[in-house]
């Protein structure tokens, strides 16, 4: 494929999509949106102006991506998860709010890092960063940063483990940590990077 | 603006909508709704026959306001918020079920009052009344009637302070509640109004 | 009504749609899908390819109903309700994840048994079954099997008592079951029928 597949029922006001990117159907992509190559982006999804999304990544049905968030490459974004991007919201018709809807000093960023997979239904909180590879639980409520690797999950979201890049739940052994299954060893380096050992 | 705004996209079935209102793409609002003057209504919102919105009301993307829900005047309604207006539901092709659903018994209303913040992917069990200006956290399952002002979230949605118009919130000091940032002070009247204090 | 009503907004890409079945605008069945008699899809729906959708079932707006989940009849699917079909999803396009998305052995499939209600925006994680007449309530995040005609709800989902086929809750009484107002008394078999005394 060498060009972006827009279904005729989706909605792209933008013209900057990538190579091989699927827009599905009643999906609305407003105008000054930037998607990557390879991404996948389901029905009833809707993007704001001004967000920018990766390479390769998967955004499931029914998701808003709201100005402020951003998603990096190869993020998986699960069906009907929920994004925000303001603390304190109110009705900016409202006479009390009206002022703090001025300008955009009320937008509070999200950053989605690279690798990312937040599950369905997930909730979460704006002016955070979900680190690289971690994965939220599906239906959680993400107040808190989470740093790379984790596995989070719960109402609030808490700590539950740590995951590779395949998204598969490790265990910790001492200062490294197992994949039961394949029995593969890895290091988290720098709390950055979970690097394989070789044997 | 003199009109309402109904997006091509939007699929609009009553004619009471209110001047400087916006509807926007893939939203669906059956006949027999009404909404007031200067609303947002978000992309791939529903509301359903027999709905009153108020004016100044924002509701964002993928919210389905069903019979029996009433939306008063400068509410937001977050994301993905989930309202409901059936404790018991079955699906009322069931035959044990069939004649619950004969006439309108099993409907449980809930109100939103004026200026309420719902935030995101929020659950709202019926039969409650949200009261004037509260604020419920996103991601909450909101269980009971929250009085006005207050701020509630979590699984069950719990008290968790107080609130003023702004969705600020307050400091409980005494009998009153100071607004940390700018020092106001204010008084919760009868439960009901929470009143800047004038110096 | 002698055939399916098929919304001039919805998008219907399978032929297979049962005498009496309701589809509604903006909802998306793909190719590939059977759904039976009298059935009620709401706006914004999608069911996905090789999914199979009983008689009588009530799905309400906003439902994604993907591969590996199976409706049974009678079934009720509450609003923004989250199913899903990967346990540990990753966006398929990154390299790490690829090898696992070259077959289905990632698919866990999920079982929505007949009469089962299933409450607003609930999220089913996969590889479950959802017992016969089973009522889930809303907001809840399912992450085990719920046993026929049980309660559940809450993050994660506990058990919180017994229901009939109604969706009434029923009170326990020794070894039988009581709905409070009625009266009836029930017994539960094998744990899978809930079946009324004749007194």
């Amino acid at each position: 494929m060498s060009e972006a597949y827009l279904h005729p029922m989706a909605l792209v006001e933008t013209e900057n999509i990538g190579v091989g990117t699927y827009v599905w159907a009643f999906a609305h992509i407003m105008k000054d949106v930037t998607i990557g190559n390879n991404c996948n982006i389901g029905d009833h999804v809707f993007i704001e102006s001004n967000v920018r999304v990766g390479n390769g990544v998967t955004i499931k049905n029914g998701v808003s991506v709201w100005e402020g968030v951003q998603i990096d490459d190869f993020s998986f974004i699960g069906p009907n998860v929920a994004f925000t991007n303001d603390r304190f919201p109110r009705s900016p018709r409202l006479d009390d709010a009206k002022s703090r809807y001025g300008g955009k000093s009320w937008l509070s960023p999200t950053i989605v890092s690279e690798g990312v997979s937040i599950g369905a239904n997930a909730t979460i909180l704006c002016g955070l960063t979900l680190g690289k590879y971690c994965v939220v639980g599906a239906g959680s409520v993400v107040t808190r940063d989470v740093p790379p690797y984790r596995l989070v999950y719960g109402c609030p979201a808490r700590m539950n483990g740590y995951v590779n890049k395949r998204g598969e739940v490790l265990k910790q052994v001492g200062d490294h940590f197992v994949q039961p299954v394949s029995g593969k060893h890895y290091l988290l380096y720098n709390d950055a990077e979970m690097r394989e050992l070789t044997p």
